[in-house]
């Protein structure tokens, strides 16, 4: 398998993934997992989520941002995991690029709400796999 | 959301679902997520998964055994994050355990291919999510 393969694939995998699973450090030594809608990525570079303020994963990415995104397609065996820093983002700019309809279930007082945070992931290294064959790449 | 319908809803999650996603320490203090087979649990305690003995995530899994399995719903958003120790074990018993045809494809020397691990996972903690309510409790 080669590098332009697994870019293409990989960035399919990315454009039809629903979701995306995020990676934290849970502060104790345990990874943690959490699905995150996947809303807006950049290539393979840089992937945009939104959560609570509140919540645990803001909480532990606060503390380590070392963080990663995996995408994965369960019947064609086929996965996409990027290792990077995560930031959360709180200014105007990054709540509109977000923001949709209803996302006033989440965030009842609006785009403005101080529960409304944005995450902003920057991939380092990628790894793809498909069927019985991977490959690790730098992103640039 | 009390604690019998998390254990419930989180035990049929688990039941529907092909596979799991497994959180490592990469050893650069990064987490790592890859999906494995959901191929043998029991209660919420433990999981039993397979891979390759030369694999990353086996070295990943010697050198640090804090790890976590997490299993989502995309179309319901439910979710239900393990977090434990995982051991890796090559004994006759656990090859036997998770043997099935087919697993000639990963280890083409058969049930005692060298390259052929068992991966024992024991929970400790569980969280479950279900729409926006979630609830933490501990595995006896």
């Amino acid at each position: 398998m080669d590098k332009e393969f697994a870019i293409k694939n990989g960035l399919e995998l990315i454009k039809k993934s629903k979701i995306a699973m995020v990676g934290t450090n849970d502060g104790e030594g345990f990874p943690n997992i959490k699905a995150m809608l996947n809303l807006l990525t950049e290539g393979m570079s840089t992937f945009w989520f939104s959560t609570n303020t509140s919540s645990k994963r803001v909480a532990q990415i606060l503390k380590d941002k070392k963080t990663c995104v995996y995408y994965v397609d369960q019947d064609s065996f086929m996965g996409l995991m990027l290792v990077g820093d995560m930031e959360v983002l709180q200014d105007q700019e990054s709540r509109k690029k977000l923001w949709f309809d209803g996302c006033e279930k989440y965030y009842p007082q609006g785009i403005n709400d101080p529960d409304y945070s944005v995450l902003r992931f920057t991939a380092k290294k990628a790894n793809f796999y498909y069927g019985l064959k991977n490959i690790s790449f730098e992103i640039e």
